[in-house]
């Protein structure tokens, strides 16, 4: 068996794991991201928690084939460059060439929401697909689309970012400067200002309440009350699935992958939040009067956090394995 | 050099042609439809017109490798079947292997848009190109997606329908039962409803005047008086170029292929619609504010019709080409 390091860069901490080519974790560690400092800086700690995790698998580095790093923002995938990263003020950053002159490993840099998806493919909620969306709700609308076990990154290794779907034209702003995208209506920002605004709206209702007892309004605050059978709860949920549904039936009717998976915070919803949306999805398809035995199987992403970790490992896998 | 026979099926008439390995036709018969026949009855003026093209091509059976086909509706490609095709009345047809049993030669079906798209790839405006996403602008927009000179049709071959993404939630009715649809504002159907409205909003008016003369409104009429000045036909171009490109948006956001082409009717306006339409994509896309040296190139079909015939007999070689 061969193994991968994966590392998942975020904005406040960094996962770094070793990874087997079948796509299990076998150590695991995280460091203090601490973005404020310079991007050379950053990857000496990198480079260090790499060093702990090998250590940790009691592998050894004759084991290890190949680092692979899943990081925001914009990179060039086989030129191992980050362009730039608005997070973390990363720029035109040469962490592949750095890593691999310091570890003596090839590496590979993929977007972050694409090597998520490549882990919920390899080892997550769709296992074995030939094809697979997956998408994050979660403070924005990640996208990642896997083919035939490869992620589709495009020209310039900047797909997949159907957050930046325009759905509702002319419709709420977005933090991209469009108007009226996916991510504007399906994240859970957004549904937690659509919440916010149902709580102004009705200061004594059900959500309310919950927002006052939790200290907080989150993104399960309208599916908990919706459940509990408050009615403005479930006109809300009734909404935010609409948007979602119609965001998801845009890229089923464009791509047909085999699987969508939902993950990200509003994707712990589960099934709560799967029955209306495969109903919804279904009624907006385009031939769907047409009875399909391979229509799109909708599901839960299942591997959290880990998805990154893993699809960055694999994403090294994919370039440099055997 | 192998040859391919292609043959391109749409409502009036079947296309049919040689095509070199190459992607050049070498000869080309047209036989009429006539839809309101049985399939089967419609097959066998196919074979005639096979038998045709390469009796006319003069190379004999020997070079003929494979026969593809375009064909409007829902195809299983692997298997060779039609599964519906609402305009032809065609049900569960297995049109591959008939094909084959009556020609000996393997036979691949595709639907007719990819296969147009496949063309162009080959060898219209994306020549060359590792993806592209072919948009035809007609009576309805379809579009068409190749990655590494092969279609992507999804799990289940009904991708790519990116003219069924709803960019305006709640917006106009679409023929296939959603609101809001791309293909809703930007087929040259949209288009024209929108001219006449604004030829009945000002009956007087340039494009008035135009339709009156030529005694027809067509997807050229608004650019055509735009192109001389007439203030409400630069406004409409302006509103069309403002849908189109928000569709054209999404779909590089999401997709980043190496080529746009555009196609259709109101494609055949070149760079009377390119330039409105790149710069108004520009300004849409996520990340514009990085200077790509990768950025989509947006350009003009080339091939005409001739992309459903070249597609379709590329579709065979990508399947069963040496």
């Amino acid at each position: 068996m061969t193994y991968y390091v994966g590392v998942d860069v975020g904005g406040t901490s960094v996962k770094i794991g070793v990874v087997s080519s079948a796509g299990s974790i076998v150590s695991e560690v995280a460091i203090a991201t601490g973005a404020e400092r310079p991007q050379e800086v950053v990857l000496q700690d990198i480079l260090e928690g790499v060093r702990q995790a090998v250590a940790a698998s009691d592998l050894g580095w004759g084991k290890v084939r190949a680092v692979g790093v899943g990081c925001p923002g914009m990179v060039r995938a086989e030129e191992g460059t980050v362009l730039y990263n608005n997070n973390l003020g990363w720029r035109d950053f040469l962490l592949g060439p750095m890593l691999t002159e310091a570890l003596d490993l090839p590496a590979r840099v993929e977007n972050d929401a694409n090597a998520a998806a490549l882990g919920e493919v390899v080892g997550g909620c769709a296992r074995g697909a030939t094809s697979a969306m997956i998408i994050t709700l979660g403070t924005g609308v990640g996208s990642g689309f896997v083919i035939d076990g490869r992620i589709w990154a495009g020209y310039n290794s900047a797909a997949c970012e159907f957050g930046h779907m325009v759905i509702v034209r002319g419709g709420r702003p977005c933090t991209c400067g469009r108007r009226g995208c996916f991510e504007a209506y399906a994240s859970a920002t957004g549904l937690i200002a659509m919440t916010n605004e149902a709580i102004a709206t009705d200061p004594e209702g059900a959500m309310a309440e919950m927002a006052r007892r939790e200290g907080r309004v989150g993104g399960h605050t309208s599916f908990v009350a919706a459940e509990a059978g408050d009615p403005a709860a479930m006109r809300l949920v009734d909404e935010y699935t609409d948007y979602l549904a119609c965001g998801v039936a845009n890229l089923v009717n464009g791509l047909q992958p085999e699987v969508v998976g939902v993950g990200g915070g509003v994707g712990k919803q589960g099934e709560r939040l799967l029955v209306p949306l495969r109903r919804k999805v279904s009624a907006e398809l385009y031939g769907r009067d047409y009875e399909d035995d391979r229509a799109t199987r909708l599901v839960s992403c299942t591997l959290g956090y880990k998805a990154g970790l893993v699809g960055a490992a694999m994403a090294a896998k994919v370039a440099y394995g055997e």
